[in-house]
């Protein structure tokens, strides 16, 4: 299963950061795109665009990924933008990340500050002018990239990260913080996919792939937790132990690690019986699912 | 004069700040829109919001506002980011702001980071759910707002501000810096209002109100300059002289104080000209002409 999934990921990623980096090209910005690129560009499994384009492709049939690309590219726009903000000095004050220093420790602050904000900016002008799709469509994944990369999401789970007033002392309460924190761009791109692929969209199947998005979105955080406790920088590229050091909960706070391990399964198997649901037809390559397989066994 | 624009201003910043306050009501947020609403309904002159609501009213034969008032929200928020994460540490690294502490100072520097980005990302979803609007207008909507708060506008100028090895050498060099960092948002102020009032877009009106904004927002600017070296803590509600003494360019680098008031003045009769184009009909107000002759005269 991993070569196939490798494989995929050589055939896609580069896609992927090819669109990326065209709409960071020929900017006349006085180097503000430059300080953008270095962490658009830095790597990164590029999970959130994939999804977003795999989904397109089981909702639309097969259907070429041109229309869903500048969806899925803003999406990763605004997944850097957090990168970048998350590891300034007054949030996770982190120096490296996938082995690199930090934006801010290239460029400094002020600019890593306003290279996050203009990626976050240009995220919605690249869906505005996406002209493939209709301007409901357009609309439409608008109204779901900033819920969930706002209030009802991201900054909404970040929010209840930095407030230390407040203990997560139960494993609820982390998984609501992961819900919205980790979750909430999972759901945008599961989502995205979807309303790339037509403008008549079934509340029922969004509800789906939100239960999908948050089951995926939760256990990927409880690997990272996992990880940052028994990995290395080598195998990481960025310090390990530095959450727990750092006095924030984690599942390994709640759980044993087989605990934990349990409960990633249980969640990607709840994940993976609903997308059963939407890939009827053999020709379907099922590949949520072996992207959420594989979130499972991932070591980095 | 004077007292008929602050009538005005009495009449209408309460309608946007009573919308304003609407957005960030019964938010289920541990406390985020708190910290938002701080920078948001802290006073200010609204009048970017209120260049948007005029602009509609004058391409729509003053039909009433609903349809525009959250566009005009929506960009009131993004100024609001942008004066929060200006105000950073990293950036300025200014304590008061009309007057008050400014926001990281009573909240921190990562909650006044994080209020910021979804101050960013709630404008757009405000825009997206603005239901008066059609599909297309809302594209538009975003499309403008995200083109001038980023690369093309307030982002884009801020970088050129923050690169210290680019000494402004000229007058031309200085402007073009304001044209983007603060006339963009009132190019977006001045185009979200046609983009309300209609969907089918003469790129003429757009490149008159473009050329209108730009003036106005010089305008603004060299006089900010002007009160920054002449005024003083009681009136502005915050620190005078502290460009120039951060080696910052303003206007006043290169031209007296009276050389100044007379570009302003040149600068305001071009956009009011152009202005006069588009208020042919009596029953109008011109209240963005009177609006930007307020502009020269203001005191804070």
């Amino acid at each position: 299963m991993n070569n196939r999934i490798n494989s995929y990921f050589e055939k896609t990623v580069p896609i992927i950061e090819q669109n990326l980096e065209k709409y960071l090209t020929n900017k006349n910005d006085n180097g503000l795109s430059n300080v953008m690129k270095y962490s658009l560009l830095s790597g990164g499994k590029r999970l959130r665009p994939i999804f977003t384009l795999e989904s397109y492709k089981l909702f639309s049939n097969g259907a070429t990924i041109e229309k869903a690309l500048p969806y899925a590219c803003a999406l990763e726009m605004i997944h850097t933008y957090s990168l970048i903000h998350d590891d300034l000095p007054c949030m996770d004050n982190d120096e490296f990340r996938r082995g690199m220093p930090t934006n801010h420790m290239v460029f400094g602050e002020a600019q890593a500050l306003l290279a996050g904000d203009t990626l976050l900016t240009y995220a919605f002008e690249i869906i505005a002018t996406n002209n493939l799709a209709s301007f409901e469509s357009r609309v439409r994944a608008v109204e779901i990239l900033s819920k969930y990369a706002g209030f009802s999401g991201m900054a909404g789970g970040q929010m209840i990260d930095l407030d230390s007033s407040n203990n997560i002392s139960s494993l609820d309460e982390l998984f609501k913080m992961h819900s919205l924190k980790t979750s909430g761009l999972i759901k945008a791109a599961l989502v995205l996919g979807y309303v790339a692929s037509c403008d008549k969209l079934d509340n029922l199947i969004i509800k789906d792939l939100e239960k999908i998005a948050d089951n995926i979105g939760i256990s990927f955080q409880i690997r990272d937790d996992i990880l940052d406790e028994t990995s290395n920088l080598a195998i990481l590229g960025k310090k390990t132990g530095s959450d727990s050091k750092n006095g924030k909960a984690t599942a390994l706070k709640f759980l044993t690690i087989n605990e934990a391990e349990a409960v990633i399964d249980n969640l990607t198997n709840e994940a993976i019986l609903l997308l059963e649901k939407y890939y009827t037809n053999d020709k379907n390559d099922c590949m949520l699912i072996e992207l959420a397989k594989y979130l499972i066994n991932r070591e980095k």
